[in-house]
């Protein structure tokens, strides 16, 4: 628990400690020497500007003491980011690629080359207690299987046991869809601290979902939960890529809008640009293309907002950048078409975390086998140490 | 944990009892010890049928040691029953009503005689541990208050605070939505045992949603998750009675069917009766009116599918009684709108507890406080009746 909330909130006071966990003085005095021996904690002093008295002392989360590889697959970009207990990034590394079909070995490549060059600018490699992949398609959690991942051309590829082959990996390799991971991060680290009942939605070519209820991550039976971009919420709607008709992506995603913008859907963040700036410059059909993502925005974050009663719904990727375009347009549908009750309830607030949510949130599930059982994990570690001593 | 496994599952042998709660022999031995001198739980034989060797000993949970009383509030009757310690409903009496809109004060005033008349046929008063009230509308779960329920004519009412006063209650008195409730029983003691992601439907008059996400309840912020009735399915759709226009009751629910049937919406359950000898017969009308039902279900379901990962859908209501008809159809919608790979996991079905499982869920949620702590409420309660004697 003690090392949970330093991962999560920062440093906190002894007396900060007690009352989050409810563990009595002596037991947090006893328990921080533990952590402080296993290099997972350590004790300073915070001089606060402007308070009286003598500086507190403060518990603080080691970042070298456990140590992460928090990893994107995204449709036009790799990531690999090393990051430290506590959340901070030691450093992150990424490379562009060319959007379409790109092959699961090809992949797999790039990052274990990416991981290469992120254990060369970094320390603490002894201290990696977990590894975590964000994966813009359908994953089965309990082995990292992607069901399906259009965007890559991806179907039925057994990533997670590839990709931890290949690393040589001895610890724990977690594969989980993209949203998932950006709602985890927005949730811990971004735009909805604080709040228990997050819907986060992305949008890149695709459009992905994320749900936190109760403060927990909705997975699902399988891990395919949370995917709202493929709601059929227009009976007329087009056909999807996925083989269904109407989807939300359909309506909200970057093809619908570059397309009634007059502009090619397969053009990518630079053409999205373009509408924007024709939005700001007052051209007709880009306004009317955007009024359009915003009243199907509307219409399915009603539905949302009814069936999971949220605090908050996180807009992110292109739906982030749209944010105070479409923002009145989706408050006038969820005045139209959602209960009275959840709507009075629920924010609409664009991403804090931006395109790096995704990698933050792989990150977070990296840690969380050392999280549930700390001083088992140092334990673990020391072994390991000792053995290839 | 004993008391909430001998609850919800049975009677179990000692070492049964020590699997699935972890605790060892010795410390289940005191425990039981400890508990069946509150006449919460008892031992005794069962002689198994067949098995060789001598009686096994069982834990049984002990009805008359803790008692709640569970009430429904429907659209047409209102029904309390007294629910013993393990499930097992003791004595159950139902009134029904008119539907349309009746007052709070006449539905307060029903239910204190109903529970009159529940005491008066039932030993175990002094036991109660807890009151839980299902009512078909929107509730706020932190006290109680009845936002809206359209079919009664009920807005803001606080309808937990009344009734607690009315019934000079002592012990806790938790109000809920009817289909969040239905949930909770189906779960527990229904079609969806050992399902840990369930949605139910209830069809009445509205349609009503419960879910269970990892086995637990989803409420949302403040109670009003699970409004899967009220989602904007159909943006060409029709004006529905909460305000909004398309939403998937105007699409399934008791009034469409009527509807679509050619017979008087408002005609109640006489008049779907009518509609399924229809069926049978063969009449074109009545089975172009169920397979929109079907369609609709689908689309909608296809919806829950991809949002939730679902293992079961539980349909209850008219809804329940529309499965054999309609499961060809949904299935087939579902084929053609939902995700591949949640879809190949889920299975439709109908309720098993019929109109009884809104009743049984209040009671549930009325055990709740007590399994929470058996010790400090069998505490509470000796307490209470030393005060009283």
């Amino acid at each position: 628990m003690i090392v949970r909330e330093l991962h999560e909130h920062g440093s906190l006071s002894r007396s900060e400690l007690g009352v989050r966990t409810g563990l009595t003085r002596s037991a947090i005095r006893v328990l921080i020497g533990e952590l402080a021996d296993l290099h997972l904690v350590n004790e300073g002093t915070s001089a606060a500007l402007g308070t009286p008295g003598r500086p507190s002392s403060l518990v603080n989360p080691t970042p070298l003491g456990a140590v992460v590889l928090g990893m994107d697959v995204k449709v036009d970009s790799v990531d690999v980011a090393a990051v430290g207990l506590g959340g901070e990034i030691l450093n992150q590394i990424r490379v562009e690629r060319p959007r379409g079909r790109i092959s699961v070995d090809r992949t797999v490549a790039d990052l274990v080359d990416l991981v290469d060059r992120v254990w060369a600018i970094t320390p603490g490699r002894e201290a990696l207690v977990g590894i975590g992949v964000a994966v813009a398609g359908l994953v089965r959690r309990s082995d990292g299987l992607v069901y399906n991942a259009p965007n890559l051309g991806w179907n039925e590829v057994p990533f997670g046991a590839q990709l931890s082959d290949a690393l040589h990996a001895t610890v724990p390799l977690a594969v989980a869809n993209e949203a998932d991971m950006a709602v985890l991060a927005e949730h811990r680290r971004g735009a909805a601290i604080q709040a228990e009942h997050v819907i986060y939605l992305s949008g890149e070519v695709g459009v992905g979902g994320g749900v936190i209820i109760d403060g927990r991550p909705l997975t699902g039976l399988a891990g395919y939960g949370g995917e709202v971009g493929h709601m059929p919420v227009n009976p007329n709607g087009i056909a999807c890529r996925c083989g269904s008709y109407g989807c939300w992506e359909t309506e909200i995603g970057e093809g619908a809008l570059l397309l009634r913008a007059g502009h090619r859907p397969g053009g990518g963040q630079g053409e999205v640009d373009v509408v924007l700036e024709e939005v700001a410059a007052g051209v007709p059909e880009a306004l009317n293309a955007v009024d359009n993502v915003g009243r199907w925005l509307g219409v399915g974050l009603a539905i949302l907002v009814n069936v999971f009663d949220p605090e908050i719904v996180v807009l992110g990727g292109l739906l982030g950048r749209l944010h105070p375009y479409v923002l009145a347009r989706v408050e006038r549908e969820l005045d139209r078409l959602a209960l009275r009750a959840p709507r009075g309830l629920v924010r609409v607030v664009p991403s804090m975390l931006g395109t790096r949510a995704s990698l933050l949130g792989a990150a977070e599930l990296a840690f969380e086998p050392m999280l549930s059982d700390p001083l088992g994990w140092a334990g673990v570690r020391t072994a390991a140490i000792a053995a290839s001593a």
